[in-house]
């Protein structure tokens, strides 16, 4: 289990300018534990309904039925067209679990094509063999321009390439009932998966929209259910001082708004889990960054990488931000280093490069609390499917809370419209 | 040549509480055009000699040399092993000009080790040849823990493989006299670059650094070096109100400093430049953010992509960030989309791709300026090596000013130290 220590981020660490005093703090964790109740009572509700996803084994089976019935086809490229809360889900759980550099193994292999650029888009689907490719189009609504683009594109080249039924390439992930995908794909006779109504796409990492592409990939999908349901068992019993998600809300919450820490950094040391950064940092930004006065601007950083280039600023530049470290505990391959260094640099001989790279994170992490800049740790036992499914739980969960705490609406994104009619408008005219 | 729009930034666009009016910010302009004098002025000196990388003809001779000495090993992998300033140039050079997919393409690959996660290093080392590898160690002093750690791994790797004359797998980049890698190079007899000692790791993409790895891979340098010189003689000629780096130096600083835009993000609209912007967040972190109390916090964004993670937040979460959108006019492979998409999006039909994401970048720097929210964009006319030559030399210039500006030690990073220090320490007393 994920365990959270939080010392750094307390006034004894780095003072009470900075940081929290304990029993203070902990009187606001049982002073607001009424809101984790609320929040599991309102899991029917339109949103909420993500924590309803941790028990929907059902949905396991049907996704890994129609993997089998896809051996066959022996698919070299699993492509997904979808953006936003439609890959980053994915492209977390494909990092993590099969490796940054998956690509270069010889199992098949998962793409996200997130974005329209032309020059990508052309790269990648001039470099792969579209006929040992799948594509899964994701959208919600499937009015969402950029993979509706993509779509378009890989059809039109379907079709070019005078691919025989070259529907069993395509997989649509829509809405049950509603929308401009799900017509399509009944004409059509295209395979299609549930994006769950009352699910928003940031939340959906559970749903077919994360599990379907990662099963496809050999992820195990059923342990990812397993590690979030362990979560939402803990987050529901525990007391709120040891309540994961009550600890991550409210020291949020409150660095934020009484100590000024307006950015919060995620952290990972592991390349595997940069990416599920970048997924956390969609689902905070998107949530609670509304009303022109809420909100911290997420971040997302690579240890030990980013000491290097960002660190100077964290240790010694305005004492703004807040930051949570992911520290991998058991590495699953962990190389000796040789004994070729020259004196200088024995510490390194014949050590394990997790020693380097631990020892590297408890330097970031005690500097910074020695810089007055408060910080906490998620110690992660080992990645795998099951502790992924915890971490998306506990910071789905968290970011539930937060919109609680900030009395906003956690899951609607009114401020993305206004780009997309300015969008729309432009490519109507050019016709 | 790039050509800067900022009237996203002004207050005809944006109001004067959130933007500079055009008046005042001339008048600031040929107010401090002395500056740039300055910076030309001070080119001999540490740190500032970064401006006469764009001279060094005699460098591109000696590395375009040794490439061609490299053709008969016929290398498939071009392994760089360094981080921060000695990654950061390079990878940003490799995904522009080789493209991010370039590892799905049968030409050699360029790698970049910048971390030492583990299982990361072990998954590119075991999925890769080691006898169709070349490395390439970057370490100014030598005592970098990082590239040290992983160069020991190597090394340990080449002598168990029993490969035959294994320095010729092994490259060193690092200081002409100084430092721990020097000796190690001499006593082996393995090639070596120079890091120029007057430059500082984060410039020193235009040095041995950043172009011997591309050279390497096949990337013009010779056209980087021209647009890099360019791009100083436009800095030098221009009036105070056409100076790109002036411009760019006078609005970063005063939109922080005057209208509390303490975040810069940076957004290409480009998929091969999205590194570029990580290689920026570096330059802009390191130099600037120091005194507790100067500095922005630099991010990076990918258009259109982020428009569905970090747009909400941008339009509608506080106001205290500046945008520099890098908009790309001609994509050299512009796929035509199908016609296959129903009535409701039927402006996306026939379409070429990078009209749609052209119309994403106008729809998102125009909702960002309606909400008051400041920005300005680069127009690149395209990706290529003298444009990024120009990129470099443009942002580099830019922060050499906004070191002056903000009075502070640009070439400086005494905020590193501490965590390098505990880590030793670390590593030191487990042996």
């Amino acid at each position: 289990m994920i365990k959270i220590d939080l010392a750094n981020s307390l006034s004894e660490k780095v003072g009470l300018k900075d940081g929290l005093n304990r029993r203070i703090f902990n009187e606001e964790l049982a002073k607001n534990s009424n809101l984790v109740k609320k929040v599991f009572n309102l899991k029917n509700q339109s949103g909420y309904a993500f924590i309803e996803l941790a028990e929907d084994t059902a949905l396991i089976k049907k996704i890994n039925g129609f993997v089998k019935t896809q051996k066959k086809y022996k698919w070299k490229n699993i492509i997904v067209l979808g953006i936003g809360g439609s890959a980053l889900g994915g492209i977390a759980l494909r990092d993590a679990l099969l490796g940054s550099y998956h690509y270069l193994e010889k199992k098949p292999h998962l793409f996200f094509l997130d974005n329209i650029d032309p020059d990508n888009a052309h790269q990648l689907l001039k470099s792969i063999k579209i006929e040992k490719s799948i594509f899964i189009v994701i959208s919600k609504s499937g009015g969402t321009v950029e993979p509706m683009a993509l779509y378009n594109l890989v059809k039109g080249l379907l079709i070019k390439k005078r691919i025989k039924n070259y529907q069993k390439h395509l997989v649509f992930v829509t809405d049950p009932e509603k929308g401009i995908l799900r017509p399509v794909g009944k004409k059509e006779k295209i395979t299609m998966f549930d994006v769950p109504s009352k699910v928003g796409g940031r939340f959906s990492v559970l749903s077919s929209v994360g599990l379907l592409p990662a099963a496809l990939a050999g992820i195990d999908i059923s342990a990812l259910l397993i590690g979030a349901k362990k979560m939402l068992e803990t987050i529901k019993k525990s007391k709120p001082s040891d309540n994961p998600a009550l600890i991550l809300a409210l020291l949020q919450y409150l660095l934020d708004v009484k100590r000024q820490k307006i950015m919060t950094v995620m952290m990972p040391y592991s390349n595997n889990l940069f990416r599920f950064g970048d997924w956390y940092r969609q689902l905070l930004a998107e949530s609670i960054g509304k009303n022109k006065s809420t909100g911290p601007t997420p971040i997302t950083a690579l240890g030990a990488t980013d000491q290097h280039s960002q660190l100077q600023l964290y240790n010694e530049g305005i004492n703004n931000k807040w930051f949570i470290f992911l520290h991998v505990i058991k590495h699953i391959n962990n190389p000796k280093l040789g004994n070729h260094l020259p004196v200088e640099l024995n510490f390194l001989n014949n050590k394990k490069l997790g020693d380097v790279i631990d020892a590297a994170y408890i330097g970031t992490s005690e500097s910074l609390a020695e810089n007055k800049r408060p910080n906490i740790t998620l110690h992660i036992p080992q990645i795998n499917a099951e502790a992924l499914g915890e971490l998306f739980m506990l910071f789905e969960f968290q970011v539930a809370l937060l919109g609680l705490l900030y009395k906003v609406d956690a899951f609607n994104q009114p401020g993305v419209e206004q780009s997309k009619i300015i969008t729309k408008k432009i490519l109507s005219k050019t016709i």
